[in-house]
């Protein structure tokens, strides 16, 4: 029997890892986001902070590769890529589970059976978040939004061909601005 | 204060109807789909079939006007928008209530404390649902369905600008197809 799985997706800033973690503990199963970053980072002898770079960045195309001294064919991104493939493959195989990000919901499309969720909220909601969690920095909140929303979005349609957002590539998507963590909480809890 | 509103955007098979119409009886407030056709229809001389299908064309651009008879400037769908456009926000000024379809959300963006819901479902559960609602037809279930959902795509595209089916879009969307027409009810009704 497959296990069942929740997938969270989420924009920057929308609180997608804390109602994963929350979901999880009300679950009582374990949640995978930065420790899965960490086995990852052990496993391709990268350092962690460079893997959680390259899981925002779709690796360059054609032109990319044309105008850089890069060689062509599979590059970091690619092997880190089968890497995380492997390890969502497996952990899903252990048991249930929660997994943030990462395009879980594409890789176990037909491996486990998953709840796919994708949190996002509007601007303001998300740049008063950002602020408060990862204090400020040189760029406004709302540029850093745009930048880190942009990347996943190109990793996603990178690797998985499917759009990032879209209502119909989840089972449920929830405004966690005007609906409150809490509520996005609890309802992905009762659709377990 | 601004009434509370439930505004239901949905491809056609998903259940969205039925779903709002549930919704609206547990909460004990009225829903408007065709009830609302038929209003619209009396104030505009139009017979209701007509406002029916044109709730579901985007008006031809600058090239349909070229090739045809038809006279530049509003034509007859954009006439009906205008008199949805003001029976919707009559209807949600009113009291709190159930919209389903017409570009509700949009309508009432700046008008009503409005929780904007859309209803989705993969092509095997719509089809099988609308040939036991609407029977059997010359054309195939998954033809009548891509047909029907574009046209709602433009229609919605043309008169509001905003993308259909975009999670972003909307507080909550949901996919009856893998959670059940009952478990979505149950959710629209606990967000109230």
């Amino acid at each position: 029997m497959k296990n069942r799985i929740i997938t969270i997706s989420r924009e920057f800033g929308s609180g997608g890892r804390t109602i994963g973690k929350a979901v999880a503990e009300a679950l009582g199963i374990p949640c995978y986001d930065n420790e899965l970053l960490k086995e990852i980072a052990v496993e391709s002898g990268f350092n962690e902070k460079y893997v959680e770079d390259a899981g925002e960045y779709a690796p360059g195309g054609f032109l990319a590769s044309a105008f850089s001294h890069q060689a062509p064919g599979p590059n970091n991104a690619d092997y880190l890529w089968k890497i995380q493939y492997r390890l969502i493959t497996e952990l899903a195989e252990k048991g249930s589970c929660v997994i943030v990000g990462r395009c879980a919901d594409y890789i176990l499309r037909d491996k486990a059976d998953c709840l796919r969720v994708f949190i996002h909220a509007d601007m303001a909601f998300r740049a008063e978040r950002i602020v408060s969690i990862y204090g400020e920095r040189k760029e406004s909140p709302e540029e850093r939004i745009k930048d880190k929303d942009k990347r996943r979005a190109a990793y996603h349609r990178f690797y998985t061909d499917m759009k990032w957002g879209k209502a119909q590539n989840y089972d449920i998507t929830l405004n966690s601005g005007t609906l409150g963590i809490d509520k996005c909480v609890e309802i992905i809890e009762s659709l377990y």
